[in-house]
Order: C-alpha cells, then structure tokens, then sequence
C-alpha cells in the first residue's frame, strides 16, 4: 500500500490517498484540542495509543458483527481504513452523567443513566457541532430515516459490547462519541476511532478519570492516563 | 363554578383553583415575554385573542379525536380546564425553517423543511428550556418511553389538523409549541394554549408575520397582528 497525497488534516490525525481507491491511509497525531478547538495542546504518545487501541477495538467489533472501516495497521501511528463519506452525524452514548450532558440538563456528573441514551450532533464546526434530534436531521437531509435506524442500532449494540470489554480490564466507559461513514458500495459501517480523546473512561474501583477530561480540565496525569488504558488493553505487551 | 385561590402566576396566565377538584381556571393576561424572560412588555387585547384562540381550536381537535384539557369559556380571558400534571417537555412541531432552528443549524428562515419535525424541550426556565432527546429524557426520568410516543402521535396528528385549519383563512402555520398532562385518572391530554403566543402565523401570501415574532424583533404592528389573526378566525363575529 503507497501512500499517496494528504487528503485532509483535522484536530488529531491526517489522512492520505493510497494506490487502492477504496483505502485510506490514518495518521494519528499529538495534538490535542477541546471545547471546540478553543483549548490547544499535545498529549506525548496519544497517537499510538489512540491508533492501536482504536484497531484493536474495531477487530474487537468485527468480531462481534459490527462492519467497521478497518483494514490493517501499518505501525504505531498508521493504518489503512476503508474509504467512506462520513454521515454528518456524530453520535454520542450516554450510560453516566458526565460533561456537556450535566452542564445541559443541570445533572450532577456521576449519576447513573435510567437507559443508555444516544444523541446526535450535526458535524458543524461553525455551528459548534450542536445537539440534533432525528426528524431535524431527516428535515435537513443530513441522512435518511433507514440510516438513522440501523446508526441506532449498531450504536447500542457498539454500547453493549464495549461497556463488556472495558469492564474485564476495571474501566468504566461512561460515554463516548462514534461516526459512521457509507462505503461507495453503499454499506454502512463503523469509522472514525475509539479511544481516550473519543471515549469518558473511569477507573472503576477509584473512578479515576482516563481519558481526555484530564486535558481539558487540567487535571494533570494526562499522558499518564492514556498509558494506563494502553497498559490495560494490554497493548504495550502485543 | 367558584374560582378559587391562585395557584401560579406564569408569563402570560395565572391558574386558579375551583371549587371542582378535577378543574382549574385560567385567566389570560396581557404581558408578554420573550428570550426566556428578558425581553418584556404588553400587548393589549392579547389576552383575549389567545384564550379565544386556544379554545376555537380545541374544540376544533377535540373534533378531530385529540383530548385536550378544555372545559368552558366563562368569559373573554377566563376558561374551566381540566386539572393535569403538565407533562415536563415543550413539544415544538416545525414545518418551515424559522427561530431557534435556524441559528442552531445555519439553515435559511423560510426554507422549507423535508418532513414535519418534532423536538422536544425540558421545561426548565433555569437551564433556558433546552433541547432534548427522547433517551434523554427516559434516562432523567422525565417522561416514559409510552408517553413519548403517545405524545409524538398526537403531535402530528394535530399538525395536520392544524396546518388544515389555518390554510382555510389564508395562514401558513410555521411552527408551534405544545404542552401535555397527565389527568388523575393518568390520561395524557393536551393542555396550555394555541396561540399567536406559541405558533409562527405567516399570512399565506405576503408572508407576513402575525404571531409573537413581531414583539421579539421590534417589528411593529402587533396588536394588529393578534387581531388578524382573531379576525381570520372569525372570532371577532362569533
């Protein structure tokens, strides 16, 4: 696989053609922004542990029967995925009260969740990504009602299997963010990453934060956490 | 029916307790609000334009099969309705692009929208009434999924029947706000008012504004505009 042009830059990882046009190539870097990109700054070794440890969930994922884009990871910080177009839509799943959640319905961080709930923000950076409901995003033509649903589903399954895996390894997963992307064969799959920038991770003994929280409120240890949940997944003895 | 004492004193009515266990009164006033209470004024006859307002079209849907809380007109600005526990969601129906929904999603005011959506608020003046989703509000304990989808039924039957109405006497309904309850028996039922206080009225052909929009931008004319719009109904002959 030749790595071709760089097709975009975003916040924390860049993406290249490649001699295949159904692939892309991922490179994840350092840096690390928040609240919109308003908060700036760079995680030592965030990008290997985000790129291994997104892999090693996606083939976690397949396993269970969650199509994702995953094809092979090239080192640390690259991997080839499945060229797709995003759905404009992220989705977020609640299991625990916990950031902008709080902050929108005044609930105190740490309450559980009567049900897993899951939401959708309109990929907008200019509009600061807001909260939309599924009749809005069908209203504007941001994805049919049928994506939608079968989004849903995949997504609370996604829940399930995640909150399982993360459990045998003492981890909390509190809440966390996926995008799905459409494959120009027309399939809907996984895209996207899952790790501490994407997911609220606590330890569940000490419900200790591991994930991205600790940048954006500086709570110190940041590089630390993520080695943690490196260290958890076992990845830094594969 | 005796009117008893008052129970509370919100923006645009005051509810008093009857001597009927089962019914409350409503009084209808004239002040108005606007930006969750930081914009304030009067608009003369308002008052009596929504009470008489609100049970046209009740009855009206009580016509077409949806319960609503409507007992009797006593007078001009007072009416018996049935007691309810007011279901803790705005229900907003939209069928044009306008307000709120096209600051938070960049869309144009006017543009018309794929399908009719329904999004819900958590009635909350503190946190400003914000937008929420339906595992949200399952997952706050706020509604049950039941109710949930009673209410979005219902909301788009009386859409239809509304937008039906209005388009009679030359009135293109944009958007509107619902509030539902709970009887003691536990029947949902629709309660609150249907207003030019809490729909977007858009004459059919200028598209002018005839509804609350005119007080929330200083557009003048409205009392003129409340009483178009009573005057369409016929209710000024009735």
């Amino acid at each position: 696989m030749k790595m071709g042009e760089q097709l975009y830059e975003g916040k924390a990882k860049k993406v290249f053609a490649t001699d295949d046009p159904a692939c892309y190539i991922v490179a994840y870097k350092d840096d690390a922004t928040a609240f919109n990109g308003l908060k700036k700054g760079t995680i030592t070794g965030k990008g290997v542990v985000n790129n291994r440890m997104s892999n090693l969930l996606f083939r976690y994922l397949e396993d269970c029967g969650i199509p994702t884009h995953f094809v092979e990871e090239l080192d640390d910080r690259t991997t080839v995925v499945r060229r797709v177009t995003i759905v404009p839509l992220e989705v977020i799943v609640r299991n625990i009260a916990a950031g902008s959640f709080c902050k929108r319905y005044g609930a105190v961080e740490g309450m559980d969740l009567k049900n897993p709930t899951v939401e959708f923000s309109y990929k907008n950076d200019e509009l600061g990504d807001p909260l939309i409901n599924t009749s809005h995003a069908t209203a504007l033509g941001l994805a049919t009602q049928q994506t939608i649903d079968d989004i849903t589903d995949m997504t609370l399954r996604i829940n399930e299997a995640l909150k399982a895996y993360f459990a045998k390894v003492g981890i909390i997963l509190v809440d966390f963010k996926l995008e799905f992307g459409i494959t120009p064969e027309g399939k809907l799959i996984l895209a996207d990453e899952i790790s501490p920038d994407t997911c609220r991770l606590w330890d569940a003994t000490t419900r200790q934060k591991l994930d991205k929280d600790r940048f954006r409120q500086d709570l110190g240890g940041v590089e630390g956490a993520y080695q943690e949940v490196y260290h958890r997944l076992g990845l830094d003895k594969a």
